[in-house]
């Protein structure tokens, strides 16, 4: 479905390098010509710091207005991890029913990866992580904390609506691609009540998708398949925790978290998806002119391509497998700056 | 501490390739001279689907007045999944109260790893991992099971008293190592009440160990750390799952689950520790000779060390390392009993 009208696209550069990897973002949205009315939303660390607020209810109205969001990076040493996490990203995903979080891992022509043997097309997955629930849901507590007492305790919330919603996601994006195949990964076998629910959950499906091929693996052969098998998979689906975990060892063997984008994704389309780079604020080379801003033009891909403008996001990605392509034995790196104007030049073709 | 008189060794070769791989790992036992007396416990699936039990009471209480532990694999496809696992060998780790799961991830020379640019001297790890709490802890529970309203829930639990021996043991093996770096890893930003105790713990530890330099580490990017930056680690403590999933991954990165040892212990030494290789019972190439018996030598090694018989647990681990390094460019492969044969002779050599 193709949006007519320009994109209300809600932006929030929030922390770190997240401010210098969005503006080179906009500038590839820019170049395809597609039509987007911005509207900036100043969240993170120093609206925290300054105000104590990380996500107004006033500002969760508004941005829930816009139809996609572009989200940098969120977080700082300056203040307590889990604070900015918690109430501002993890809350925009949750409010916003993001239960898909969309993480390609796929290796780019002329890009290197630490992996000895593989090559782009030993290495091209989709993961998809349940992005609203699981050992992410916050449910937990501590009680005689800071004594030789001190239980803490932290749980995993699985319903079979938050589940059924993502394995069926899951299933349809499965059944586009070449392969056909779906991987769930988890722990079943320690992880008996979460795992038996995803388990089942899967073998129901299957036969309203008898053209896709199913198969399950536990999430720490999982870590050992995608440094050693990769071409076992294709479309992974999985727990919000298994899913992180899974998805920066991807980026990782795919050539760096520089590269890896991801879309948090509501597919109702009730609510404004939001795309963001897979990798953090990164407050040790944040102005500097030295982040990658490779994820988050990949990601401004994945919001054309959710918003109908396909178009467009297949010139994006080309454009950045040509920057990537070109990248191969050059001898100096280039600034955040110089790297998405060369990728948007790319774009405007 | 050296035991005297031989040393009272109950062997569980379980299921699959288990049998296969304890049988090289006494032979490399016996080529040591170190005197033991083994008693056979025929526990697994066979045992499981013959009558229904897992750990008999009897069984455990008999094991329990061993020194040590030589485990060989447990599951089959046969018992549905988390039975044996849960009931047999979480069962053992729990009730013999291995709070430490220690689990070297070292690159021997001539090992091939999938990894590009890594050397033996880029790569040599110990995972401290906790194995008695946490999400392991077996808490949770479905309701619904089976309706659209079905939710299952995982609970991890997380004590003061089972976070800080285990920290304060991979203080110590720090303090033993030439780094004496220790990078505490985990999700405290997400799983904030752990997240919070783990944290909490290493912090007020530190002053204790004050020649150990700390570290944190998110489990995310602990992952992407393991493929290209390895040198980061050098003693890892983490909880019962992210250690886990870790080791596996380091497993692999390390040459492959066939080398991968691994100690349950309880360093209190109040009950027999747990020696057993990281992999599983590989039912796919069961009885056919192929198993790699190397990661349950070494783990061979390690119950000898633990149990005061350094010398010949070193020679055990040189004999090893000679082994692997004479595969390298070797053409054929060798059988399980062969490899475990010519590693024989090197010990008694
Ligand atoms: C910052 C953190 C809360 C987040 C997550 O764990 O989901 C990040 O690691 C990610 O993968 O997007
Ligand atoms: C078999 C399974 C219960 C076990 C675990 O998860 O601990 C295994 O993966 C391991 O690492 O020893």
């Amino acid at each position: 479905r193709t949006q007519t009208g320009p994109i209300r696209l809600a932006v929030i550069p929030g922390d770190g390098i997240g401010t210098e990897v969005v503006a080179e973002g906009l500038k590839a949205l820019d170049a395809t010509g597609v039509k987007y009315e911005p509207t900036n939303y100043d969240l993170g660390a120093a609206r925290y710091n300054r105000t104590g607020e990380t996500l107004p209810d006033s500002a969760l109205a508004e941005i829930a207005e816009h139809e996609a969001i572009l989200l940098g990076a969120i977080g700082d040493p300056s203040v307590p991890p889990g604070v900015l996490e918690r109430d501002l990203l993890l809350r925009l995903r949750f409010e916003l029913d993001h239960y898909v979080n969309l993480r390609p891992v796929k290796l780019y022509p002329g890009v290197s990866t630490p992996l000895a043997d593989v090559r782009p097309e030993d290495l091209d997955i989709v993961v998809v992580r349940e992005g609203t629930e699981g050992p992410y849901a916050g449910a937990g507590g501590a009680m005689r904390r800071g004594t030789p007492y001190e239980i803490a305790t932290q749980e995993s919330l699985n319903t079979a609506y938050g589940v059924e919603r993502v394995v069926r996601y899951a299933f349809e994006k499965a059944a586009t691609r070449p392969r056909h195949k779906l991987t769930l990964v988890h722990k079943t076998n320690v992880l008996t009540y979460a795992g038996d629910l995803w388990a089942r959950t899967v073998e129901r499906l299957r036969s309203e998708f008898p053209q896709v091929e199913t198969d399950y693996v536990h999430v720490d052969a999982a870590t050992m398949f995608f440094v050693n098998a990769t071409r076992r998979f294709d479309v992974v689906v999985t727990d919000n925790l298994f899913g992180d975990i899974l998805t920066d060892l991807g980026a990782a063997v795919a050539g760096g978290i520089g590269l890896a984008a991801s879309g948090n994704v509501n597919p109702a389309r009730t609510t404004p998806s939001m795309f963001e780079p897979v990798h953090g604020s990164a407050p040790d080379i944040a102005g500097q002119g030295k982040a990658d801003p490779t994820a988050t033009i990949l990601s401004v891909a994945m919001l054309l391509d959710h918003l109908g403008h396909g178009e467009a996001a297949a010139r994006v990605e080309d454009a950045v497998a040509a920057d990537l392509l070109s990248r191969q034995g050059a001898g100096a790196t280039r600034s955040t700056r110089r790297i998405g104007d060369d990728i948007a030049a790319r774009v405007a073709g």
